[in-house]
C-alpha cells in the first residue's frame, strides 16, 4: 500500500464508520433458501477469499453466523471472524460494544447543554429528548452521567422496563412542582406500555416494517409532548430528537472507544490468521492493580451472540424505572474517557476519502 | 472574590452562555409607557449602579439602547454598554457576532457527519437538515464549509433570497439523479416564497391532528418532506432539526470565537471603565502582512446596531440562490479555527456553576 493509501485509511480512526458502507439484508436460513448463498461461495471462489470479517451489531452477527455455518456445511476453507459495532450495545458476551462510548458521550455532552438552555429563561419549560435504542435502553441510560454532573435529565425511560402514562405524568408534575417548572426528560424510542405496544404508536395507529421485520419508529419525543399537553397549558413543551446525529457524531468521539475499536478489529485478523474462526471477538472488563479500567479481547461463538440482545440490567435502574443507578454510571465513565484528537485541513474535519485509495487488482486464482 | 469563585467564573468561557439566563422582554419606548424605566431606574439607584453591560442579538441592543436613552434623558449618569452575541450573526456595524463561529462550526461538523451516515446503504436518500435563521441565513450558509470539504450539503437555501417550490423539486431532481439517488439540502428556518409567506407554513393549512386532538404542526424540515413525498415515491426522505443543539454545543466551539468573546467583553469594561458609554462593542476584520486573519475591536453607536439586520450579502449566494460561493467560504474559516480545551472532571465537561459564587452584598448608597 503506497504512503498516500495508508493515510486515509488511518483517518477512518475519526471518520464515522458509515464511510464504510453498510446494508439491511436479512439471509434467509440456507436450508431454507440457499441462493444467496450460492452466490457468496461463488464470489468467495472467484476472489479466493479465505478471510471474512463482518462488522456489526446482533443482525450482522446473525449473518456473519449463517455464512460462517454455510461455509463449513460446504467444506469450504475461510475463516469467519465477527467485530462488534453497535451504538445500541446489546451484543451478548461481550461487556460493551465499539461504537457505544462515543454515542454516549456526545449524548451525555448535549444533554448537558440542553439542561441549561431549557432553564435560560424564567418560564416553565419542559424538555423532551428521544434517543435511539429500541429494545435496549443503554443510549439513553447514558444521559445519567450527565444528570450526575447536575446538569441532566430529572427523569429517564428505558424499554427495559413497562411505561405507564399515568406514572409518567405523575413524575412529570412532581418535578414540575419541586423545580419552578422545569423538567428535563430522556427517553429510548423503544419505550412501551405493559402490552408491549410502543408509546410512540399512541399517536399513530399506522405500522411500518423494515426487512428486519422491525418496526419503524419515530415521533415518540411528539407524542408525549402530546400526552402532556393537556396536563401542563400555557407551559412549552418542546420534544428533541437526537436523529442520525447521535450515531455518527465523530467530532465528540470517546479516545478509549476509537482505541478498543481498532484493538477489536486488529485482533479479530491476528486470530484469523493463525487459525480462529466461527467466532466474534469481544471485551472482558478488567481492574488494575491500582484499580483502574483496563479492556482485555476475548472470544465468543458466533452461534451465541447471533440475535441475543443484551440488556441494561434491572438492578441499575431505580425502583420507580425513571433513572439509573449508581453502578450503570460507575460502568459507563470509564468507556467515555479520551479526547481524541482528530485530524484537521483548514480548520475543518479530515475524513478519510476511500475514492482516494486504489484497490490491488484482487489475487485470482 | 475567592480562588473558588474564580474558578468557576473562568469555567463560563466553555459552558454555554444560557448558564447566565436570558429574557425575551420588549421594552416600549419611555414616551410611550415610562414605568418600566421608572423600576430600572430605581434599581439602578438603590444599588448606586453606575455601570451598565447588556449582552445579546438585536432586540437585546434595542433594550440596551432604549435604557441608556432614558438614563441620559433623566441626568441618571450610567455608563452603558452593548455586548454582542447571536449565533444568528445579524447584527449590524460588526464582522461578526461572539457565538456565531461556534454554532457554524457545530454545524459544519454534524452536515459532514450526515452526509456519510445519509450514504451509508445503496438505496436512495433525501435528507433535509433545517438549521436556525429566521430572517438570516449565516447559519444555514455555514453548511456550504462542509460542502467544501466535499462532506456536504449539495442544496442550500436562506431567506436572503425567495424559495420556489418547483425549483427546489427540480434541484432536489437534478442532484437526485446525477448522484445515485443521494441529496442532502440544508434550509434555514426563515425561507419563505416571493410573496413573503414562510413555507414552514405551507404544511398548516391542511390540518394534521393527532389522536389526542392536537394540532400537529410539523416544522419547516417536515413540511419539505411533505412536499418530496409525491416526487419520489418509494425514497427515504428524512427531516432532522437541529433544534436547540445547535445554539447550546459548547462542545463543538470555537476557540476563536471564545476567544474573541473574553475579549468583547473585555474591552467593554476597559471602555466603560474610561467613560465611554452608548455603544456597542464590535468586530473589525483586519489582514496582517503575512495574511492572516486578525480581529480587532471597534465601537459602533447604539443607535446604530438596535433592530438593524446585517444579511449575508447577496453576491455570496449562487446566481440559482441554492449554494454559496467562495467568498463566503473565505469570510467563515477563519472564525471557525482552533478546539477548545474543555475542562473536564471523571472524563465529563465541567460547567460552571454559578451557584457555588457568593455574591458580595451590594454597595448601598
Amino acid at each position: 500500500m503506497g504512503k498516500e493509501a495508508a493515510y486515509e485509511l488511518s483517518l477512518l480512526l475519526n471518520t464515522p464508520s458509515s464511510a464504510l458502507g453498510s446494508c439491511r439484508y436479512k439471509l434467509k436460513d440456507y436450508e431454507e433458501d440457499e441462493t444467496d448463498y450460492k452466490r457468496i461461495l461463488e464470489i468467495f471462489q472467484k476472489y479466493d477469499v479465505r478471510y471474512f470479517f463482518y462488522n456489526g451489531g446482533n443482525d450482522s452477527m446473525d449473518t456473519c453466523n449463517k455464512i460462517s455455518k454455510y461455509m463449513q456445511h460446504v467444506g469450504y476453507e475461510c475463516r469467519v471472524m465477527g467485530v462488534p459495532k453497535t451504538i445500541d450495545n446489546d451484543l451478548y458476551g461481550t461487556d460493551h460494544c465499539p461504537g457505544f462510548p462515543s454515542a454516549a458521550r456526545y449524548i451525555i455532552s448535549t444533554c448537558m447543554e440542553l439542561y441549561l438552555d431549557a432553564r435560560v429563561y424564567d418560564t416553565p419549560m419542559i424538555c423532551i429528548v428521544e434517543i435511539m435504542g429500541r429494545h435496549a435502553g443503554w443510549l439513553a441510560a447514558s444521559a445519567a452521567a450527565a444528570t450526575y454532573t447536575g446538569f441532566g435529565p430529572d427523569l429517564i425511560y428505558l424499554p427495559e422496563t413497562d411505561f405507564d402514562v399515568d406514572n409518567f405524568i405523575a413524575d412529570v408534575k412532581e418535578v414540575y412542582d419541586d423545580n419552578n417548572g422545569k423538567v428535563f426528560v430522556a427517553v429510548s424510542e423503544g419505550i412501551h406500555d405493559k402490552t408491549g405496544k410502543l408509546i410512540s404508536e399512541y399517536g399513530n395507529e399506522t405500522e411500518m416494517v423494515d426487512s428486519f421485520g422491525h418496526k419503524q419508529l419515530g415521533g415518540l419525543a411528539q407524542t408525549l409532548v402530546s400526552i402532556l399537553k393537556d396536563h401542563f397549558p400555557g407551559t412549552k413543551i418542546r420534544g428533541i430528537e437526537f436523529s442520525l446525529l447521535q450515531r455518527c457524531a465523530s467530532h465528540a468521539a470517546s479516545q478509549t472507544d476509537i482505541s478498543e475499536s481498532f484493538e477489536a478489529g486488529r485482533v479479530a485478523v491476528e486470530y484469523a490468521v493463525h487459525g480462529i474462526s466461527d467466532k466474534m471477538v469481544g471485551f472482558r472488563r478488567k481492574t488494575d492493580e491500582d484499580g483502574n479500567y483496563k479492556c482485555e479481547i476475548k472470544l465468543i461463538d458466533l452461534d451465541a451472540c447471533a440475535n441475543t440482545e443484551k440488556k441494561v440490567p434491572l438492578e441499575w435502574i431505580n425502583a420507580a424505572g425513571n433513572g439509573m443507578r449508581k453502578p450503570y454510571i460507575d460502568y459507563l465513565l470509564p468507556l467515555i474517557q479520551g479526547d481524541p484528537k482528530i485530524p484537521m485541513q483548514n480548520g475543518l474535519p479530515r475524513f478519510a476519502n476511500l475514492k482516494k485509495i486504489k484497490a490491488k487488482p484482487p489475487r485470482k486464482k
